[in-house]
């Protein structure tokens, strides 16, 4: 696979292998010979965490919102028009972000909108496999409730780690394997309520459907992941945009099959409110926040970033709406705290 | 403190240092030099291994008999002379296998069973701090309930890591840190059940008890390894004969305080059934393990057996008693299987 050669040359310049990248980005040749890689390292870091922790809070004020809009009982809005909604947004965003690039750094091989059909054919391949899981998600419903349908929604964990071993050939030490597996069993122990056991009673089907969508939405993640880094110097804008321009047609589409009379009478922005604007403008936030994790780390700290925000949420929640914390929670937290140490404690021992 | 020193000449014995021990164990000089201490490590490891599995099968068995004779509503014996049988049989056992090494060895310095007061001076410690959490036990259920008393119980773990760092000053790796508290999270979250979060509620005089217990078990449990270990080279059968004999003087005085009257009107042997004496057979063959496990491995593995074990009751109950398993048993499960491996991969780094 060509992602995989791309990513050893990437592998080589994190090593400080390849001493071009550094220099280039006007670090002395001194400093270059003692400390290789160190001020690009350092810089790549920063990048990295900065977009990690800009995920993690998008993803908790995103269930804040959610918990939020329930609360106030407002959801007749049109769903498939909000999620397209979205899709635009982003797109417009990534557009504002390039104009401004090329202002200050003119138009180059890198940043320039116009791209051939090798480069945008695989593009649309995320979009559909979500649209695919979207569909699967109203015949799940039938072998389970909505509450057992957030439990088993945690082998997205599992299924994310193993594609990202299988399609990215990235590897995970053992002990950041053990980590993975305490992610998935601490975040649904901190989910457990008393009706949980239900799951349990989950007949052969479901089981199978809830296994392909959790493979389908890692996939999908895995795939973006994949496109994102096939070109490691072209600019994260140019990627999003062509990413959200096939959102913004699948979403129409969906618009069209499902809710096509209800826009057509009551208007494309009926029951929109102030609350439903805000969830529009966090969820494309996180839906950039996302592809910038792809771009500068990778499937599993998205993992790692969009779970502990569960648990943030979950805090947050008891000052603004009351919400009591259960032992359970106590314990998933514990059990996905000590999955955090050992991911990069396993770091370090590779 | 002198054990310090005894642990760290076994330690240099087991890391190949000292050369005595392998051919006074008749490893001809030549494997020696190219396989230093290899057949006395494997069997020490094998001694460990088989101690180990000899204590979480008869720790099992015990939760599965105590399940049984509950469900068969037979209780009405006195636990106070069942108790004291159990300390008798341990030492009967310990004597009889006394007598066999004797016959077989001849009476050594090691074997002896007479003792100064400075050896034996600490063997009544232990017993003594058993007999203390007994007593708490009884005033911590005007805090908590019994399930939430089986919860608050998992903090035994915690205790005895930190207590075996401090007292035994034996060091265990971050990874393996981080296996211990993830099997106390695990092992709780195992027994979680609907009612569970009642724990939540107990007031802060509950709390402090529930601590002071699990550092009073914690504690006689590191000292009772620091007393067998001390004399490394005694017969664990004579270190074990002097524990039990106070433990039956401190059973005797119980008996005394708490059931005179019913001893002397009913009788010693009143409500005795064929499954008391299975649960005192198995309750004198389990504290036999205990010691061995004390002896030849340590606490740390002496919790991971019995923790291993309460998931294995759970298991085994399922065909015996038609018991569900709940799906927090399985997170519960997954997690301590983690935390297992992890104490061992943690091992391999240090």
């Amino acid at each position: 696979m060509e992602y995989r050669k791309i990513k050893d040359e990437e592998d080589q310049i994190e090593d400080g292998v390849v001493g071009d990248a550094v220099t280039s980005r006007g670090v002395s040749p001194s400093t270059v010979t003692s400390f290789p890689t160190g001020s690009v390292d350092r810089l790549r870091w920063k990048r990295k965490m900065v977009v990690t922790i800009a995920l993690t809070i998008l993803t908790s004020s995103q269930a804040i919102l959610i918990v939020w809009s329930k609360r106030a009982g407002k959801y007749e809005y049109s769903v498939t028009t909000a999620n397209f909604m979205v899709e635009t947004l982003k797109c417009a965003l990534s557009l504002a972000a390039l104009t401004r690039i090329w202002k200050n750094e003119g138009v180059t091989e890198d940043n320039r909108l116009s791209t051939t059909f090798d480069e945008v054919k695989v593009y649309p391949i995320p979009a559909a496999l979500y649209l695919v899981k979207n569909l699967l998600q109203y015949y799940i419903f039938a072998y389970v409730n909505a509450p057992g349908y957030q439990i088993l929604k945690n082998l997205n964990i599992i299924s994310t780690g193993v594609l990202y071993r299988i399609i990215l050939k990235r590897k995970l030490s053992e002990i950041q394997w053990a980590g993975f597996v305490l992610l998935c069993a601490g975040c649904t122990t901190a989910q457990l309520n008393p009706t949980s056991d239900h799951v349990l009673e989950t007949p052969l089907e479901g089981w199978m459907m809830a296994i392909v969508m959790a493979l389908l939405s890692g996939f999908a993640g895995v795939y973006t992941e994949a496109i994102i880094k096939k070109h490691p110097s072209r600019n994260i804008n140019v990627q999003n945009f062509w990413l959200y321009v096939f959102g913004m047609i699948f979403n129409a589409l969906a618009i069209v099959t499902q809710d096509f009379d209800a826009v057509v009478n009551k208007g494309f922005f009926y029951g929109y409110s102030l609350i439903t604007i805000l969830m529009i403008l966090n969820h494309a936030l996180s839906g950039i926040a996302v592809s910038m994790v792809m771009k500068y780390a990778d499937n599993i700290v998205k993992v790692y970033s969009t779970s502990v925000a569960m648990l943030l949420t979950a805090v947050v929640s008891v000052f603004l709406f009351d919400f009591h914390l259960s032992l359970a929670f106590f314990l998933g937290s514990t059990v996905v705290s000590v999955s955090v140490y050992l991911h990069s404690a396993g770091k370090m021992q590779r």
